[in-house]
């Protein structure tokens, strides 16, 4: 199963919200369970070089159906996945993209990227609230 | 002068309608004038190949500050722009890309991709009206 | 608003004239607000990897509208943007690319690289200031 | 025997020239022997898209050291080097990329893009010319 626009739609405009509360502005990726993006936006004055980053976020949590947060611990020097980075085009391994779940199962991810990385964090649950 | 998120929110809004009108499911990608992603929406169905490809024909119009169609018949063998698609990381140069303009200047591009090209122009056309 | 090829001229000059005072060699880049080349310049016996490294130093500065020097420290080991430079096809995240600004307005980029980082950030530092 | 960068800037200054008397604004691109940037400027104006063209231009020039329009008759379907683009990360091989020579000796190449081939090649030659 999979995400649909009309939910995508509802992740990127919780994400908005939360993100306006908190005085920042984000660039939001949701993509579906295959990793594949379903909607995008960037909000007005939002790093262009996070574009990328919040698209890499939410493709990372897909491909592995886990928060790029857990990944942060397992890539460090010594750690067991580190420089995984390498793999798929880029990954992005720090907090910001967690995935989207009805019941149990994941059925994509969105990423968020344009601030702190606690507050690209704060921003992605928001969106991801908004379906569960 | 760039395209802000909720002018780009208007373009999608009024390419979704059209693309349900005649019956199609797309991939919309709307960029900026310097061709980086503003908004991006999939419709339930749409093709997951057409994703790259929509976002490749928004870029390739906001590069060029021209319509995909407009290249095409230049990037036919024997013509003085065959094979340009192997520029900036890839371009694509058949109908479905169109700049937006405030007045004059262009201030993005939304590219469509999903059905016949025919189609695609059509709804990217659908779109660009939105904010004309 | 944009850097002119006229202001970014004027920066690879200034750059130009510190890197020799200081008896170095560099390459220097300048990019426009969207993180595209404006002027590039490689004074005579400068490294050729550096070529590279001037583009993504000027690239990453504009992307994030911050110096390069900002981020190194927040992608070592163990910090919030570790492994940020997989994104965007490749950052630099040592010193060496600043922001150039009209009034409060990021108008582009500089980066530098040939030297020892901090000669590479002195320069780019010369360079920013003549059109400051 | 490789350009240097003096030199390499009167071929800029001098195309720049050109493209200003025939109403054009270009991306001009100069390469060392080797096919690594020496020098680069974007006119005011001049496409986006159109810098990575340049670039591609100017190496493929270099590469080859040859023009590139010496190339387009020999990529065309069925003959020798079709699809030769796909090599070196990208080839650009219609009009305007030309080598530069110190005698008979190639010590670089210019490529230029902004408005027609036939524009292209006639501001890359005076570009050319000015270290003839």
């Amino acid at each position: 199963m999979n995400i649909t626009l009309s939910q995508a739609e509802s992740v990127i405009a919780a994400a908005k919200k939360r993100a306006a509360e908190i005085s920042t502005k984000m660039d939001i990726c949701v993509v579906d369970a295959g990793a594949n993006i379903v909607a995008f936006a960037r909000m007005d004055g939002a790093w262009i070089g996070s574009v990328d980053i919040a698209i890499k976020k939410a493709r990372t949590a897909a491909w592995f159906t886990m928060g790029t947060h857990e990944l942060s611990p397992l890539v460090q020097p010594g750690q067991p996945l580190y420089h995984i980075e390498h793999s798929n085009g880029g990954l992005i391994t720090f907090p910001g993209g967690i995935v989207l779940k009805h019941g149990d199962e994941v059925i994509g991810a969105v990423g968020v990227s344009g601030s702190t990385v606690d507050n690209d964090q704060l921003v992605a649950e928001a969106g991801a609230e908004a379906i569960r």
